[in-house]
């Protein structure tokens, strides 16, 4: 018998992957491998199905995180993949399993946050499934959307030599979480304090109780008639993720340093952490931006938009990517990333 | 604040079904409300969704449950919502959280089941979700279908006169749940027991751990030329499942309980358990046939076939579900069903 942990998260999901047979049905475009799953709609519109499941005390805490914020973000992460396939979410199912302590308001409260986000993202609450739940509380979403058929972005069709770009800044969630994993320590030693939590870092809680899917890029990049040749969205860190576009593209990566794009409050938290901004940008994950890649040329559209950042460019060494310096000097980088 | 138990499973629902804003999607034809939800894929095709959360120690007892069964289960329940839409499965994700006490062989053993279901019910596994649990096993399944669009059959559609049917037997799952929970009792009191499970009782232990979606219908039925006018399939009981048909059809129905089909093996165990075989067809659950109903004219192509029973008839009384005795005697019968 070998216990999961030899084999790590990455190792089982890639077990599974290799031990699922191809897809059969016509309708199936593309499998497991993506952030979505891909089949036929019709002539033009092509389908789109992700699912997400979140656990309580492992995905969060629910001593810090407000139900509807909470709520919100399950939603999100869902149309993130979808954005991720620059697509836009269609219908959307919520499985919940609840256990006793739950009142009938936290469940509304709940609820609450899952409908302000498919308001915001434009997607309608089709189904589900309510059970209870032994232990904590169980959030399983799946969404389907719908993308053009000519407009759909992969993760393995990066060239060499595209340009890298990223939309918004990184690191931020990471260390909203670092905010709140302290002053939950400091409750749990004082309960009578008063919490610390600054204006100034809401930004940084924002970002990660309640991230944003990144629709409205979808939509500023079709105004913009810009295609991406690849597309993932930033769950694991910039690191992690920019493996997978090489890995599946066949391809490698220099990024530079002072490019990534990180927000004033994002460093001035992490000086307070003693954990380096960039380390943050690149492994600290749940930020829920895109990561793509356009022909050099196609940037030209790109380069005076305000939230998006060219960080680099595609290189034709499998698997290997560098980190520059100002200065010139290029060190290999790992992924690190999430495990859950 | 209100527990949650004041309001019930149901009570839960109806209460999240009322919260739910309708559907703004153009490409949503059906939300919350029916075995599936049901979206636009072309002019001929419409699409389905559903989704089912399972949770160790409330749908399922590691303790007699073996993996391949529970993996199997787990598809089979979905597909059998998509097949009450007279659909058949295309595509299907799988959400798991797993203990740290979890194998690697085991995960295999789990996969091993969900893919012989992929296998059986012709369905694409195309993505997911794999992530650790705190404490025990979660799968969430979501499936996505097809039907023609001339051949869904929603559950508000049955009209007074029509005729109920049902394939297959009932109670069967429920005896022999009742069966594995006894020989766990045994086993707990006694370890060094040997198995006292017969070969006879196969037949209701497979109907428990094994169930089989009813896609072979959604073939026959169409073979045979017969759109139902109404469909649902049986996962709460024959009485629970029939009312939902009922209400959201504004009828009632009459059905003969000397016409509900039970099998031998059923009513032998279920005299042993003391408990009325027609109890356990009634309320039992888990039987995950297809409950369905057809114009008197229609039901002329059925009545030879050896695995679809006429059961009674849907009446204009709303809501009144009466059991006929053979001597002419008609009770109301109450849906307890279950409330998982």
């Amino acid at each position: 018998m070998t216990p999961l942990q030899t084999l790590g998260e990455r190792g089982l999901i890639q077990r599974i992957q290799q031990n699922t047979p191809a897809p059969k049905q016509p309708s199936t475009l593309r499998g497991i491998g993506d952030d979505a799953a891909v089949f036929t709609l019709n002539d033009q519109i092509i389908g789109l199905l992700t699912t997400d499941l979140l656990i309580e005390g492992i995905h969060f805490d629910l001593t810090y995180v407000p139900l509807r914020h909470l709520g919100f973000k399950a939603v999100a992460v869902n149309v993130s993949d979808i954005a991720a396939m620059n697509g836009l979410p269609t219908q959307l199912t919520v499985g919940l399993g609840l256990s006793s302590r739950f009142t009938v308001e936290a469940v509304d409260e709940l609820y609450a946050g899952i409908q302000a986000a498919c308001e915001a993202y434009n997607v309608d609450l089709v189904g589900g499934d309510t059970t209870t739940s032994r232990s904590g509380l169980v959030i399983a979403i799946s969404v389907v959307g719908q993308v053009a058929q000519n407009k759909i972005t992969y993760r393995n069709t990066a060239k060499p030599n595209d340009v890298i770009c990223v939309t918004g800044d990184l690191g931020a969630a990471y260390l909203g979480l670092q905010l709140l994993e302290r002053e939950k320590q400091e409750y749990l030693a004082n309960p009578d304090m008063q919490p610390a939590l600054s204006e100034e870092r809401a930004y940084l809680i924002g970002r990660q109780l309640r991230p944003d899917a990144r629709t409205d890029m979808v939509h500023e990049l079709r105004d913009l008639d810009v295609l991406p040749t690849a597309m993932i969205d930033l769950s694991d860190g910039l690191a992690s993720d920019l493996l997978h576009l090489c890995t599946q593209s066949g391809t490698g990566a220099v990024i530079f340093d002072e490019n990534i794009p990180i927000d004033d409050q994002t460093y001035l938290a992490a000086e307070e952490f003693k954990i380096s901004p960039l380390t943050a940008a690149l492994n600290g994950g749940e930020d829920y931006e895109l990561l793509f890649t356009v022909p050099p040329q196609m940037f030209e559209k790109l380069k005076n938009h305000s939230r998006i950042t060219a960080i680099g460019y595609m290189t034709n060494t499998p698997d290997q990517i560098m980190l520059a310096t100002k200065a010139g000097q290029q060190t290999p980088i790992q992924a690190q990333g999430w495990s859950q």
